[in-house]
């Protein structure tokens, strides 16, 4: 007999890193809380998952079309020269997908941006902006809904 | 009218850190000549392509389907502690997916790979069996076929 599945629940350091942003039909969208890129990332809403691999393939489709449509608008809203995706996960095992914008004149560049300097928080204000350009972004796409905090 | 596209050609840089390990339908298989890890990488066989989200749906599903199939087989056949996956594409703008078998106890772990020596090339014989790996766990399966070389 299969055990009922733990239900979802945003690994804490997740929580502690980020702002949640909004919801996808799979996928939590997250803002990592370091204004030196425009970083977000795809959580999706399922429990014990480690690699995209053991999504359904439903479901690795889904994470497609949402990682697709925002790395897209990203590029577009932020004038990106590029925007990095990765899964990594060796410090955070809950499955998350980064989405970074970025430019040739940031700190990091050309190489990735793991490791390269101290966080730095944003100004309440500068997440206030972010967080109504992601709604505009977003809303009314692939179910998409803004987070109400 | 239409221009016609130019046909797909691998990045030059890919041809010089890499070894063709393979095809699958939409993606060629490479291996990084780095025996520090196994690191694989598809590109997709399509010209002028920098982000996923530049591909058709088609293509972007396919590609994810390739992408999970591959992962999957790493994290078995290399009894992995946890595989990287990312699309940066600062360096090289051609379209290609990192797929890095990661152990607790490699070089650079809970760090990403990029960044942190200098790649240590493979000897022929480690790339033979490498090859044949990879030959028998991906043949028959998404159109695999192994390169000839």
């Amino acid at each position: 007999m299969q055990q009922p599945k733990e239900p979802f629940k945003l690994h804490p350091q997740l929580i502690a890193d980020c702002n949640i942003i909004g919801d996808f039909q799979l996928s939590k969208l997250l803002l990592m809380n370091n204004s030196h890129y425009p970083w977000f990332i795809l959580v999706p809403k399922r429990a014990d998952i480690s690699e995209i691999y053991q999504l359904t393939i439903g479901e690795q489709y889904q994470l497609t079309r949402e990682s697709a449509f925002l790395a897209a608008q990203l590029m577009t809203a932020f004038t990106a020269d590029k925007i990095n995706i990765a899964a990594l996960g060796n410090q955070v095992p809950q499955l998350h997908l980064h989405h970074i914008v970025r430019y040739k004149t940031d700190n990091a560049w050309p190489n990735p941006v793991w490791g390269n300097e101290q966080p730095l928080a944003y100004q309440p204000n500068e997440l206030q902006l972010i967080q109504t350009k992601l709604d505009f972004l977003l809303t009314g796409e692939l179910e998409y809904t803004a987070s109400t905090v």
